[in-house]
């Protein structure tokens, strides 16, 4: 009997995922059917975006899992209607691989100065080199997928690097703390410090102004997780006060970054248009599939959300 | 019987490196005399950068090596007086790590379209993530250590990495290619073009008006190498047309670049001052005792020019 699958996202998405899908779930010998139309009883797997219409999954009666095409899950995980297992999404060729060059070649343009190159308006030649990467600490919050993607690809380039995680983790390279007293000694001398905590109510506002004070005087902020993380007036005053030398940031409590919003104007922050990295289609649709054919196969599926965690 | 070591460098470089020298010197246990002035036939080895006083060698009779500061040898082995060897700089935890450091971040820099964010005074918001860096074909003219390094460096992060020297080398994680057939395929369709060539006859205009024409339209150029390296008006055409849509300079025919220069007011070019990579004297002093420590014993030089090649 063949499986069913929707695809709950923006139709613009459909027509470039639907090839890209049905290719990948060919090559794994799976009957099925793909649409963004079934009856929901029928439905075993949605494809999903949290910016979807989808957002009742009581009718879909016999759902298997929803598979989430967005690394982010905050905008499903309070969703008391869906009762089937989330996947995220984790695309490592794709979304972390985007992510690990956004963010070091961030860390590196922060690391090296070099604002004061590109933006030199009096020709200055100050030929000052900067330190090396071995005595530059940054500090990376969050050691999820991608933390430790970034966190492993500074360490290579020979950067001082601490990760912390809510729960105890080891990765190879990183200097690991956790809990909320490795948090102070994670943020404690850093220079440059790297967001990619999930949005839960537990990390909200966690550079916050205490946060800020501990990090070396002109450090720099680099967000790429999720716009709640900072508290933005704390920011806005470690800016004008010298404590933050500059911040960049990809994500933002609203987006578009509203016009009159404060971070547009001001010379010590560098807004992205949430751009540090994005769902890769190609390698997202083999990353889908796995999962629904690992669901048919009898296997667990991968990547699963602990929705009482909230990621 | 001590030997005696000449320190032959501009006099604000003696205080930095003579205690760095005496502790490297004294923890390979030879004994030396160490200072900026000797009778010239007593001395075995020379600690030299470029911009000395001294140029004439003739009066060192004895001298059994010159051991060089820098990277850059060009300022040196034209030089007819002498007759010893002479060894590069090669401080792979100080040069070839700043350089690195440097390169993978303008490199990254132009990748990701960093400064289209840097200098955004529309505050546009235009969400279109960049391609990912196995879809960017990046070419480095040049495979020394400082082209071997940061070729490797930026293999590791996922970009699609041409090396180019003049005599055939193999390079892992590189396509290398070597000889002037070469170099046109090395240049063709590349997005980014890294120069880490010697400064010889043979190097000179090496990136000329047929050459770039060579490269993907819109192309990067990074040179960290030396300012002789490029065409400087075929470049300046070149990105009046769009052939290549920005240029990162590090190196200049004349250093300081002058205040009159075109680069400096061109909007297509970011000008550093020279500051890719510099010797650092703490790792520095470690590779010249050893090479000292390698002729009291016997044993061949490290890092020895080719003068006929130029390097």
């Amino acid at each position: 009997m063949s499986t069913t699958v929707l695809f709950a996202a923006r139709d613009t998405r459909w027509d470039i995922y639907e090839p890209l899908l049905r290719a990948a779930l060919d090559e794994r010998g799976l009957d099925y059917r793909l649409g963004t139309d079934f009856e929901p009883q029928e439905v075993d797997y949605i494809v999903y975006a949290p910016d979807s219409h989808l957002q009742d999954f009581t009718p879909y009666t016999k759902l298997k899992a929803v598979l989430n095409l967005w690394a982010g899950v905050e905008g499903i995980t309070g969703n008391q209607t869906l009762r089937a297992p989330l996947a995220r999404m984790v695309d490592d060729q794709g979304l972390t691989q985007g992510m690990v060059e956004w963010v070091t070649g961030h860390v590196l343009r922060h690391h090296l100065g070099m604002d004061s190159h590109i933006l030199n308006p009096d020709h200055a030649w100050s030929p000052n080199a900067p330190p090396l990467a071995p005595e530059r600490p940054v500090t990376i919050l969050g050691l999820g997928a991608l933390g430790i993607a970034c966190g492993q690809a500074l360490a290579q380039l020979g950067f001082d690097v601490t990760g912390w995680s809510r729960t105890a983790k080891s990765v190879e390279g990183l200097r690991c703390l956790n809990g909320p007293e490795g948090l102070s000694d994670a943020l404690t001398g850093a220079q440059i410090v790297v967001l990619l905590l999930p949005d839960t109510p537990h990390t909200q506002n966690i550079l916050d102004a205490a946060a800020m004070a501990k990090l070396e005087t002109g450090a720099a902020v680099i967000n790429p997780g999720r716009g709640p993380l900072i508290d933005d007036e704390a920011l806005l005053a470690a800016l004008d006060s010298g404590q933050i030398s500059h911040a960049t940031l990809d994500v933002f409590r609203i987006e578009p970054l509203p016009e009159d919003h404060p971070f547009w104007a001001h010379p010590g922050i560098t807004v992205t248009p949430h751009i540090a990295s994005e769902t890769r289609p190609a390698t997202a649709a083999q990353v889908v599939a796995d999962n629904i054919a690992r669901g048919e196969n009898g296997a667990p599926f991968l990547h699963l959300v602990d929705r009482a965690a909230g990621y």
